[in-house]
């Protein structure tokens, strides 16, 4: 039976379309719908809503069913609301009226809240770690393959000399640089709601410091209308910064299926990691890098999908934020799966040497060229024109196998320790060691 | 065993990354497999490459599949990569070596497809019905509420008379103007892609116009490499016109949700239809409204995200396109939810009556008074002037029962007779009954 | 002075903000706010609120002055808020009295609807005359180039002989199936709103009829409520039917950008139509063609925008809707532009020939091989596993010269003439002329 | 004349084509433009290229430049490509050949990448200044209607009390979270891309650190592909944070749209801040707002265009990312209008007193009522019983004027020096001052 409900029953058909796909977002929710719970029983107590007995029941209770999530034997049964009534249900169930008392000072506005913001916060986390590997990863074949030239494009057109281990290391500096965005929403996901209620407050005298405490947060959501308008504003943040991350998997993604074209062949996997045709025995294709530059389009599409969902909507919950989970939760688990399935492929990624040697390459040095003249003396605009009349001619012959580019960031010197340092840099802001210390002490580990 | 499996076996995490969600999509299509495999045997035959003995022992067999998929009974074996393997694993099975002949001059790249356009065709048929349903209603509902007025709004602001017959009747006539968006999606999923194999024909003298007829296409894509590329453009028109459909659907939850507030207070839902909460007794929230109107949005971003799959890619299949279904597949079914529950509520929908004769609504009868002076003689900006010094000196008094609209689709002549027509007429463009006489025949009811 | 100013003037700082950049695209109505004029006029004189010398003199005054916009002598004086102000102020200036009378019936916000709505038919009769242009442009190189062989691609992979002449054609039919999109735009342009006034009707007799005849219109929004919905509804639809537009000129864009890279070189242009690079004095870059690629994705944005403008927002003019313009009229120049540029380069491409003669590409025609074994009589399996074999033992030496696809719609059959009837049909749809003798007759030509 | 231009002219189609929007964007980047080529000639003497005459030349010629910029004299002559063309050309006028020199090592997409980083710092600070503002005055509207009660809604249904000063606050703390990711975009605009040359490096010796620390950059993309890529990820990542701002603003903009509604009537302004209608004398409409709203959503579909324009391609410069300067640019400007309107209109905001005395509004209070009879030792379920029944039976009457809350960031305890705090962090982690410091020294002040 629903908390609120009214003497009439609901029609069916309005349960069945108002539930929606929430049972499957309200599993993955239920460990941080019970920490939650912890924490606000213990601030009852502190605040004399809760004996201490009460409290330390409802704590006991809840740690059971913490563990039960854990070990997959935790159910949203029939007729069940939703992840709040089966844990109340539950208590109440196994500790009596106790379990009823959980509920006071709270609404369900907030305790969905406060469980998103935990959960995003360890999704975060999972998203880090995946990074973290493919980071490595970069960083290992961008120094074993310093020394293995291939051409550079502007306009998809022939350009200049590049590098195997540049290419690598852009994505490393890359995938740095878009820590940023996740960390501000790391942030975001890592201020208390806890307290708002409906998103007015409570007449109750509630400690929301304490709570804050208690589940690890950083900070709070001062304003209590601010942290219902949290609301939709933590998932469009991750929303951006998962479609930044997605982005540049997308461009590697696009480059490796352009590099794997037989015209390229600049790159190639074994055949176990590659698919064929069904009626082209030849084919060998790179679904892999195909899929995933198709889901990290679909997961930078998130952000406007939230935005419709959001805008032109006034101050207060509205029941259309409930949808919110069904944009961001399977993002989430796309997103990873794309950066594992990166990691996993560029483990087997093989590289073409000597691609530059073919005369064929010959105009990519055409700016080494000038840039030689440039240093003996000749002006820029001038040794641009004789080259460029050498090549009209067909007496342009420069040597193919020797670039000497030195300044930070190039060709010949990576800078790869001091990329390094960044992607470390940019892990190490995320404080996730405080969160787990504050999780273990709520769950009693 | 995938039919184009190379010696050396496929890792499992490729294997489960590029398959995704197709399994639940897979099962959707099956059907329409049957139906494309029915027409191309036919025609097989047709062309010599296949004796008559080897067809009628296909269609056959093909025929109990259709009826097992009919009775729930079909599904996709473990280990079997899609619904077209399993339809051909099937018939090798049931039938011997001739069930392999079936794949001459396919690809499953254009069985894809036209499993797709028959699926796009049903389901369009589907939401035709749907907005049938609630065209219908709408139309009986404005009838019977012709003479309850109600305020009109510009800029949010009291602004006119309307009426509940006026209000209701635009939504009838916005849904009849959605359809040609529909009809549209629908025409180019009327066309035949069959005999485009992978996208640049077969050297198989195929008889294209025959699976046509057979199928009960209006047309076919001539051009092989057109019919390829209609993939993705097919998903796109039928996501514009959902969108066009959900657009429409928006406004009237967002106009319901508003006039629910008690402010406002216009419309009102048994309670068995509404919501509570969980710590505010009194309240009776518009849930199933705002839930349509968040859904709504979602198919409203679905157009760009498809944008996003499709664009800065060339031309020729592309693994990204198996995304496509993740995105629309669902739209469909969340719109025709969105229409039916909104068919749903509003056959209990309560209007209140007599709204306008509150003192508090005088001000929407200014234009009737400026217009009354001037058909009296005023011109237009006198009057305009006279009406505003009365109502800022407190001495505008006008009659606030009566409005007397006279022209086409006013208040007082709502031309529901004309907009019905339009409906209906929208609705007969559709030909779905030589569709289904095609249909029948094939599957030899 | 604005028609509606109250005593207190409105501070400058809100007037700058909220005319925006009405004034440029309000040059742009201008003209067809002349028109809605004129039928407005007759209109009264036929209901009464008009006497036949009142509407002689107006139709006089306003047909001045459409000759003065076309002549470019027309401007929006300082001051003045809109082009409908600036029309009344010169007539009243001009006529006296009687030019007041002309807004009797009417509000700004049918008045610019009916702008809007004779604006768009207009443009759309534009883009279809660049797309009839560049569909000749497309079917003549397709029957030049209709044995020019090229490789097809899926995956990015080489897979099957394809074709110039299959490849230009394949745009021929898209555009051909895009034009019907336009065509739903069209319709809904095309549809009479004058009359709804405020969007809730007016208290005078219009005859609504009558203005939709005299404008040309195919059909009337009935209901006044859904004239105003039109608003927003109109513009999302169009450009619905510009991003199918711009998505197909997207493909053929990025194909350009492709096959101009060395590694393929399929297609060039003159030098004069490339660019260069500041340093790289070899780069010959496709530039218009990048260009377009980035233009055609803008104008696929264009949708998104339009909802997220419209969308959660209730029955009624809202002044949101004003920036639908500045969405809209951009996009449809910059389509014209990408169409006509598009046009403009094709009429200088060059195309490699013989390109499949190179044994680089022999894998393309494994399919071909298999085909000729199963015409022969061996099942397709087993074929393609021959050829399979054949392929990595190096024994495949097929003749890559020949080509023999018959069916429709392929190499060997392009079905020019049906596509190019199916162009023809799609222009013709749309009933440009009854347009012109319905405006002529207004303007007295 | 064009650097790169080739013997044949360039067709003027393709000119004006290709130019595009660019010269009026160019002229915003002019004095950064400047400010690039000081530090890099800077740098070129620091490496030998250039002698310390040949420098100061050009310093002395630059700074003439700069000023004549400042002062509004400076423009880009018809015929010349771009405003670095523009700059190249009137120091070769003025000092000679030197001017050709000060292209070496550089390359116009490192010199265009530079240009922008600089402008969106300069521009970032003008936004931040422009919260600053508004911030402040939410924190002294907050602070002086803190009293002024008014009705919080959930659903949009009355739910709880709620207050004027609560509402005011919940948008000072939105901002200062928003400023989050505007920080975050700040920090990517502000690393030098200086040096990355085509994308590819340079085999000129450069210094970028010392360009990096000339240019008061606080780092430097390190990585040349990566400094390449960073176009397009700077401006999505400003995107980004502009529309989450974007979308706190139209949430304040929604909400006063509909609090000025007749209905409710808690806020208004004075009459010369809204504005009237041409056909009802009595309207009082919030075009403002609505205006802000709509403008704001224009600015929240910036970051999905840019999605589009720059996904699917790989790495290296492509002539579409040159449409994303008419994206950002105008987004910059329309955002700081709407924040700057805010402000203004803000100012002169009216409150409605006493809203909550009405009787009307009781039922607001009953979580009120709840909560006391759960402090005074009732069950919560049995109390949201007792008072659910209460109302029914006609029976609540609660104390309407009074109300105790008294937990953090709750209506009787705003938090607001908590909150005031949290913006000022966010302002000062900007670094503006270092930046300033920087440019001055370059410029010679």
């Amino acid at each position: 039976m629903k908390i609120w409900q009214k003497a009439s029953g609901n029609k069916k058909e309005v349960e069945q379309f108002t539930i929606g796909r929430d049972p499957e977002f309200d599993i993955i929710l239920a460990p941080y719908d019970v920490l939650g719970s912890m924490a606000h029983s213990a601030m009852l107590e502190k605040i004399g809503l809760l004996t201490s007995e009460e409290n330390q029941a409802l704590q006991k209770g809840l740690r059971v069913i913490y563990q039960e999530i854990e070990n997959g034997e935790f159910q949203i049964e029939e007729g069940v609301e939703d992840v709040h009534s089966q844990v109340e249900f539950l208590l109440t169930n196994r500790l009596g009226p106790v379990g009823k008392k959980l509920h006071s000072g709270r609404s369900r506005n907030d305790q969905v809240l406060v469980d998103l913001k935990l959960y995003y916060r360890a999704a975060i986390r999972e998203l880090v770690a995946e990074i973290t590997d493919l980071g490595l990863l970069l960083s290992q074949l961008s120094e074993k393959h310093q020394s293995d030239l291939m051409p550079g494009y502007t306009h998809t057109q022939l350009a200049m000399p590049s590098s195997f281990g540049l290419w690598f290391a852009s994505f490393l500096e890359g995938f740095s640089e878009d820590l940023h965005l996740l960390k501000t929403a790391f942030d975001l996901s890592n201020k208390n709601p806890l307290g708002s209620a409906a998103g007015y407050g409570s007449s109750f005298p509630l400690n929301r410091t304490m709570t804050t405490q208690l589940l690890g947060f950083a900070d709070l959501h001062h304003n209590v209308i601010n942290a219902q308008n949290s609301r939709g504003k933590t998932e469009r943040t991750l929303a951006f910064a998962m479609a930044g991350i997605a982005a540049t998997l997308n461009r590697l993604a696009d480059d490796i299926c352009l590099f794997m074209n037989q015209h390229f062949a600049f790159v190639s996997f074994p055949d176990e990691l590659t698919t064929g045709s069904s009626i082209m025995p030849h084919k060998k294709n790179p679904d892999v890098f195909e899929l995933i530059r198709a889901k990290t389009n679909q997961i930078q599409a998130v952000p406007q999908t939230i935005s419709l969902l959001l805008t032109n909507s006034t101050t207060g919950y509205h029941r259309d934020l409930q949808l919110l989970k069904e944009e961001v939760f399977p993002a989430i688990e796309s997103l990873k799966d794309c950066i594992r399935m990166s990691t996993f492929m560029l483990q087997s990624i093989q590289i073409r040497k000597n691609i530059l040697n073919d005369p064929f390459y010959q105009h990519v040095f055409s700016v080494e060229v000038v840039n030689e003249l440039v240093l003996k003396g000749m002006p820029f605009r001038d040794a641009y024109k004789k080259v460029g009349l050498d090549i009209e001619s067909g007496n342009f012959n420069p040597d193919q196998t020797q670039v000497s580019h030195s300044h930070e960031g190039s060709i010949g010197n990576l800078n790869l320790e001091e990329i390094n340092q960044k992607l470390q840099n940019a892990i190490r802001s995320f404080d996730f060691e405080s969160i787990e210390i504050a999780v273990n002490k709520l769950i009693g580990k």
